[in-house]
């Protein structure tokens, strides 16, 4: 294994990091994303075919890579520069976004996020969703499950089970074609309790705190689902809801 | 409603609302705590009758508050000084903790949090818990409620349902006096599948992700149960296997 040393902010490789780190459109051009901490990248190491490039702090120890692995070693503050973190852990590396499958097809007892912004709650999901092996589809306007904040909320989770992305009207054409059924989870009077709805028979979608599941899948829905609440509060947490509704999946 | 205009970083109320938001034994020693933003300040005044004095930048419009609240208004910049965030929202606002009831008797179906110390987590279950109406205990080693993040991430849950904090021992002592039996998540091989447990009969110790639940409570459970994963995971979020727990009882 051959490791290169960088000394440089100007270097190619620290400049393409801090694109790839802040722009989505950057990540999608070049089919990379970036990941940032020890812990990750044990879990790259052992789950992420397309693991390409580690930058390591020169203080750690380098871990055994796969023989195509790229390996630089910076300085403590070229990592600081790089990483973007106040106090990074000193391993930065860029993976290959698997290929997704365009044929992929939906089945009941999946979820489908629709409008889930924060990075943190999509990536907490997929975790969730890896762990308990429920197939998840991310919808139009959901943070990018390539986002660096995304994949260290999965704890790994992306590495694991490729993110799947279909935009609304493909999935609703795909559910229409399969037969499939969706269901929402909606504060609507007329939902069902979750516990009494058979969950596992529809594809069931979850939309963001603030806004809920938007139209069009409400009014492709066969079914309105609720986790019933004290009437005090407003709405749980997005991540967890998909968390409660997954595991209903399993009962 | 009287109002005061503050201009001085000296001020001693802003002296105040900067050490409490930092200082645990601050909060303790007086009795007060800090939280931020005007959606938590709309919880606030629904729901905390310890609402006790309101800071607001003074773009802002100043909400309808009970008559004993302390009102004070200050421009942008002190706001920033005073809240700490990079973007306050320009509301800032003190409220008295709910006296705790050191005779609180433990019940089955009670959650029990085990030295989680992210208060991102500890405010979540929190606000899981509010909703689903489960009553949750904080023993040794966890976050602050009345951390400011943890209450921005129990919503509000924390004006609406007093935390309970009480030591591992004195809980211990509690569940050997009163005949309430204990039941610990674990990853364990002798665990049971959570939907197979009568999880409600128990009082249930969820530890944290890193440690998992302590000695003490693991020698004094009569159960062990397993939220079955793939083998592939290592550990789901604390908040999500906590809600995970908290709906189970619900079944």
């Amino acid at each position: 294994m051959s490791i290169e040393r960088i000394t440089s902010r100007q270097n190619a490789l620290i400049q393409q990091v801090r694109k790839l780190r802040t722009s989505r459109s950057e990540r999608y051009k070049t089919g990379l994303f970036c990941a940032d901490g020890t812990k990750l990248l044990q879990e790259a190491i052992r789950w992420c075919e397309g693991l390409h490039t580690v930058i390591l702090s020169e203080e750690l120890e380098i871990p055994k890579l796969p023989e195509h692995v790229r390996v630089c070693v910076v300085t403590k503050e070229l990592m600081e520069y790089a990483s973007g973190m106040g106090t990074p852990q000193g391993a930065l590396f860029l993976c290959r976004m698997p290929k997704q499958d365009r044929e992929v097809s939906l089945s009941a007892g999946t979820l489908i996020l629709d409008g889930l912004q924060d990075p943190g709650n999509v990536g907490t999901i997929l975790r969730t969703a890896d762990a308990l092996q429920i197939p998840v589809v991310l919808s139009s306007g959901c943070a990018d499950p390539y986002n660096e904040k995304t994949v260290r909320a999965s704890m790994g989770a992306v590495f694991r089970t490729p993110p799947v992305q279909l935009s609304r009207e493909d999935i609703l054409a795909r559910c229409q074609e399969q037969g499939l059924q969706l269901a929402v989870t909606a504060m609507s009077d007329d939902a069902v309790d979750l516990r009494k709805s058979a969950c596992n028979s529809y594809a069931v979608v979850i939309g963001s705190e603030g806004q809920g599941v938007c139209k069009e899948y409400m009014d492709a829905a066969v079914a309105r689902l609720i986790i019933p609440m004290d009437p005090r509060c407003e709405s749980l947490n997005a991540a967890i809801a998909a968390a409660i509704v997954m595991w209903q999946m399993k009962q």
